[in-house]
């Protein structure tokens, strides 16, 4: 497999204002290569993983992912997928956390590594604990080949999204997710996926890009809500079940660029303690909640309408609900529940980039922090 | 076993200014109370948890644990001992999430489910779909005998905390955490734990509630802490191991009763986004740091000390660091890593408890919250 690379100096902001716009509106065609020679008539191609990997594949009855900040969050999606498509038992831990405690390795287990430079000290550490520990395999998703933990892995699939320049990662996180839905597909097979499942998924991966093109024309009325944040400190983010990492994910950018204090929430905890938080100086943002979840939600706002909490909805567009006062409605197109994860980021890291402008942050720069996190 | 039950009104405050903070001060006999009659000889009793359980145990290869808000923060802890000490794989989940995803369930595995009420209705929806999952067996740890969680469970370890009065929960906490140490015991023994080891820790559960007297006598101390809190929004906790769940409760008391918006993270993760939210207004809060971490930390401190970040940090009494110009240190005695996450609960309680105080909030029923979530 041939891996496209860009000299640093080929990359250029163009018509955007800053690369993190630029780098969200890659998605499409970045999501685009990372699937590009590896779907065939409804299948992910073995071909897409490396002879070794498929024959280590046959083997795999249990998967470990470890990843730092947003591609920790990817794990988490996958981890939904592992289980609920291919029948597969998946935990997902923190690079820094992983490689301090005592493991419990299971038999069969194939050891995953997300990074977006490959040379995430912690991850790179923990990898290298990880041959020590007996894994059946290890694989490690990520977007620049030469980097060292491709090299120190078993196998690798790439991500392809190109250079990114803006700290606050987002095509790399969306290709991750598309690269770990491959390699869940590819698992799955073996597993509980049926062939009709793996077809039905494949074909809505074909139709990935085109559904990123149309949640991003969502970007001026996403813009005219970041208004609405701009004299906020606080947000709480809601998800559930594989919307959850998504959340994170969320949270996280409006953290990183904003600094603002977005932090996320399994939707059902609420109750059990930031629901003491809300009033209107925290808004609350749920993602693509299913109508059930949503009518739990709007009781709960109820409590606390009265102190001004706000909800602000990314849903479906068919889902039945009103605006109504206190809750604000913006609609996505209709995705299918696998892909939603990935279609449903899209929204949240543009409301994050303009709530940052907003704020008159440096997007790409933000204070404190690094691109590539080279140390422990 | 006889349960101790106290009638609702016998239940005073006393000479303490809230039941919070009587609860918090109960923890050393509520602690005593978990042990009593359920160790001996450097041993965890088989009767602690009856006949049927012990038999159930033989077969136990892996666990998962199941619960929400504080109890889900217990399990977490306890996470962490079943993969150090009993060489269980352990996966903990909120109950609200298990419910609703595909479960992958391996033979073997014990299912436990932790509530202070034993009618916290998400945790006791996800034990009735658990048992037609198959799972080998069904435990709680509870703090109310008659409780529908205790009734619908094949066995169920009391945790004899008392009535809590308080709707931010401390003593059931720390008993919970006790409890789930027995728990690790008794599994261990059959597994990784060597009975040495086993008569260690026990030895450590013995003197727990001296420990926690010990800590509680830092009350001056942290108050004077929390007036430093008093103007603040925002806070950073952050553990490493088992003590990041102990950073994750911290948060969740400081969040419930002084509407501080505080969030914890692996200490590890903070160069992976939260560090860019770091200034003068988000103390940071580090808990019983090891050196090593803590040089870390100070490293990466640095960075934003230009910015006002203050470092407050729960270290050993032994420790060999000092107080420089923002780092706070506050000493707790020595105490031994199993049993540490039950000694440093407290303290953190203490400083939630005293800044809730300084902001002048309804300690024992904060706004939006309920003492049990009966509702999903």
């Amino acid at each position: 497999v041939h891996e496209t690379r860009l000299a640093p100096d080929s990359v250029e902001r163009g018509e955007y204002r800053h690369y993190m716009q630029k780098e969200i509106h890659e998605q499409p065609v970045a999501v685009e290569k990372t699937l590009s020679g590896r779907i065939h008539q409804g299948k992910v191609l073995s071909a897409a993983f490396g002879e070794r990997a498929e024959a280590a594949f046959e083997h795999v009855r249990a998967v470990q992912i470890v990843a730092c900040g947003t591609s920790y969050h990817a794990g988490k999606v996958a981890r939904y997928w592992f289980e609920a498509l291919a029948g597969l038992p998946c935990s997902v831990e923190v690079a820094s956390e992983f490689r301090y405690r005592r493991q419990v390795v299971q038999p069969g287990t194939l050891f995953v590594t997300i990074s977006q430079s490959g040379e995430t000290a912690d991850t790179l550490a923990a990898l290298k604990a990880a041959k020590e520990l007996g894994y059946a395999h290890t694989l490690a998703i990520c977007n620049v080949p030469e980097s060292s933990i491709v090299r120190e892995s078993d196998s690798c699939l790439m991500t392809r999204a190109g250079p990114e320049i803006g700290v606050a990662s987002t095509k790399a996180f969306t290709t991750q997710l598309t690269a770990l839905l491959l390699l869940v597909l590819a698992l799955g097979r073996r597993h509980a996926l049926a062939a009709e499942q793996e077809a039905k998924i494949v074909r809505e991966l074909e139709t990935l890009p085109a559904q990123i093109r149309h949640v991003l024309q969502l970007e001026d009325e996403i813009a005219a809500w970041a208004e609405l944040f701009g004299e906020k400190h606080h947000a709480l983010y809601l998800g559930r079940g594989a919307q959850y990492p998504v959340a994170m994910e969320g949270a996280l950018k409006l953290k990183e660029i904003s600094y603002i204090h977005a932090e996320a929430y399994p939707a059902g905890e609420l109750k059990h303690g930031p629901l003491a938080l809300i009033d209107n100086e925290m808004p609350v943002v749920a993602v693509a909640p299913n109508n059930e979840l949503l009518e739990k939600l709007k009781s709960n706002l109820q409590e606390v309408q009265a102190r001004g909490g706000e909800l602000y909805v990314f849903a479906d567009a068919e889902a039945p609900i009103e605006n109504v006062p206190g809750v604000r409605i913006l609609r996505v197109a209709e995705t299918d529940e696998v892909v939603a994860p990935i279609v449903y980021s899209v929204p949240l890291q543009l409301l994050a980039y303009h709530v940052a402008l907003i704020k008159g942050t440096d997007v790409d720069q933000p204070r404190n922090l690094a691109k590539s996190v080279t140390v422990e």
